[in-house]
């Protein structure tokens, strides 16, 4: 990160997660951050991994300090999901708008249709529907993913998005490739994946009531995936717009049929 | 509905919502549908409200039989979320896909983004994920829903949508207008408006502890909504499908710029 330029403008950034605040990827984020920007954290006080863009509607949230390496300044939990996170911040943490959201190190990756159950994504999402450039980070290895190494190049990204901005309501979803494929190979902006999971729910039997209980989260098989470039080692950057989601081809073809099938009375 | 016709080929249904399954809702939804089709109802065992597509990773799931009206068969709770409860319905509990996913009725609109947040939706989402015709169900009406009167109609929808499929991936959103607009005008199919909420959280003081709380669901403005229909006394149908999210345009413009941005290793 060209630290004189960021310096000179100090952009403010809003990071959050679904890990929760206790995660290793987001005192990551924070780490690789800090010195460059104005940095505020509002993250879950507990794991909210798949939460998706959940918010809490039936429990108050609760908003706490929370010290890192002796810092308290600006460092948040709230008892909810990533996107409460977000809409704390924004109308009750924050003085200001932040010129960017950042949502992560996610451990795991965020891939084709998991974007849309992932809550780091979700925090992203719900940044961009409040018309802030938002960026989502994630590491493709779910056991020891290498965040350190992972958040040497975030802050180039960042600059990079600061200095040639998103479209209104477009975020960044940007995944780290698997340790195991060696030095990262470079970057690759790209479109969404094929990825998707298709569920295996494990059954257990409880020790002393007897009946069957079940985890979610046991991968059956995901679809044969065409997420070439991260497969290939190169960080991967996927600009995501959830705008108007009408099927218009099938409201054109049927909308005539369905309102005559159904008379006005 | 024809009751012969259903009768004859007995589609196989499965019920959720986001209410719980202790929800006035489902049970109307249930005791309109129960004589026409193959019923399973597999919902949320508390409310699941704005659970959106979120699922459960960190805690196990319990799925339970219920009791409506002496009858237990195919009635089942499942300690998690509206995704939660499709994914254990097709996998673990029914023995064949069903014809159709349909669910609710909702307590409150499910309009514009508000799809996104939606747990109702959401499990309709995760049914067109899963190449099932699915259907949401919901009342504008949050306070005293007239869910007798839109269930009367609800058998008649999913008639038409068992003789008119809808396209792979896409699901219906079905909202019905409030009571105060008096009787239902009749039917329109339409596009996804632009209704959406800001929050203005509710911020309130702990009696003990005197710390800050916040709720969140508190409406500060909707945008000017262009649900035009609806407020006009019908019953909207939204054909909605979530495919692929990449934001094209960007790609196309920026994607060079971007890797020459950051070049290879």
């Amino acid at each position: 990160m060209n630290k004189r330029k960021l310096e000179s403008n100090r952009p403010q950034i809003l990071i959050t997660n679904d890990d929760g605040i206790y995660a290793p990827g987001i005192y990551f984020l924070w780490k690789a951050l800090k010195d460059h920007a104005d940095i505020t954290v509002v993250a879950p006080a507990g794991e909210q991994s798949a939460k998706a863009l959940s918010i809490t509607l039936s429990q108050p949230l609760h908003i706490r300090k929370v010290s890192w390496e002796g810092n308290t300044e600006n460092l948040w939990s709230v008892t909810g999901t990533p996107a409460d996170c977000v809409k704390l911040a924004l109308r009750e943490i924050l003085n200001k708008t932040p010129d960017l959201i950042v949502s992560g190190i996610n451990r795991g990756s965020n891939l084709g249709r998991n974007v849309l159950y992932s809550g780091t994504v979700g925090a992203a999402i719900e940044g961009s529907f409040q018309d802030i450039p938002s960026i989502a980070f994630s590491c493709q290895d779910f056991f020891e993913p290498d965040y350190e190494t992972a958040s040497r190049y975030i802050p180039h990204i960042i600059e990079y998005i600061l200095n040639h901005p998103l479209p209104e309501g477009t975020l960044l979803n940007v995944n780290f490739p698997e340790k195991k494929l060696g030095k990262f190979k470079g970057f690759k902006m790209t479109s969404q994946g094929n990825n998707q999971w298709i569920e295996n729910p494990d059954k257990r039997t409880h020790p002393a009531e007897g009946h069957h209980y079940y985890w979610l989260g046991c991968q059956l098989k995901r679809k044969a995936s065409n997420d070439v470039w991260i497969e290939q080692g190169y960080i991967t950057a996927v600009p995501v717009h959830i705008g108007d989601l009408t099927d218009w081809s099938h409201l054109k073809d049927k909308k005539e049929h369905f309102e005559k099938f159904f008379p006005e009375e």
